[in-house]
């Protein structure tokens, strides 16, 4: 598995597993009926911030990570990150991949530290992940995150030095 | 002490204590360099965000507030909202008239809960009318803000049920 920076043409491939994840609603903040002009906009990130890809050898992208700073100004020195693994590709370690490279680059960038503003409380997947990778849950957001089949959940801040 | 909606032509009696206030960079995470036209897109937001303004008898803006969703999608049923007042007219009661109404402006509007992403510790003065009026400190990001004097200080998420 190689990770690398996303060029604009990695969108098409992108999409169809961002599609999957986003109109699903169980995971991400975002608005659940994203086109793909629109969804490209939430994801495609220009510098400084940035977008990059986990490729397979034969250069098929397996999951995608997008990282920025999670204030301006005077907390500028945070950044945060999201990460999406395609179903198909799940249980190959992508995601765990993707938050090591972006601790790596936000590292590399100068930032002090990451911080997750919402990660449902029904994700344990990710949330154990997160957990395993130095992250703690600093609060939730009671009832913050609304699963379309569990209800009200919460919604954790989470947050790792650098 | 009146509560309006702010209009377009209100920014220039905003920006001299926006200014003020985001150059100093001891509250807010915003771009501390902010100039007049960049202030205004952070600041006047368009329906169905909000932006208004407290005015004296005179129609003198005393402060202004904003309010939007703080996240999309299956977390856009938590306000968030930032208030600003301008120091010349502190004391007066008007931070506390400007979070009164957008709690009842987001209850209005169906929100069920109000969030704030990015309370520096240091500004007691406004964690502590927050808790006032039923906000509770959820976490801190700890070293989430630069203050300019204190160094790197903690990042309070505050939240209220509506």
């Amino acid at each position: 598995m190689l990770i690398r920076d996303a060029t604009a043409d990695d969108w098409a491939a992108i999409w169809p597993f961002f599609h999957q994840i986003t109109a699903a609603g169980e995971t991400f903040t975002f608005p659940v009926g994203l086109d793909r002009e629109s969804g490209r906009g939430w994801w495609m990130l220009s510098a400084p911030n940035l977008t990059v890809v986990a490729v397979d050898d034969t250069g098929e992208i397996l999951g995608t990570a997008k990282m920025n700073n999670n204030q301006h100004g005077n907390g500028a020195h945070v950044a945060s990150a999201s990460y999406m693994v395609d179903p198909a590709h799940g249980g190959r370690g992508v995601g765990r991949a993707l938050v090591e490279h972006t601790l790596d680059r936000a590292r590399a960038q100068g930032f002090r530290a990451m911080q997750f503003n919402a990660v449902a409380a029904t994700n344990t997947h990710a949330v154990r992940l997160y957990e395993r990778l130095g992250f703690r849950i600093v609060g939730t957001i009671p009832e913050g995150f609304h699963h379309p089949r569990e209800g009200y959940v919460g919604l954790h801040v989470m947050h790792r030095p650098l």
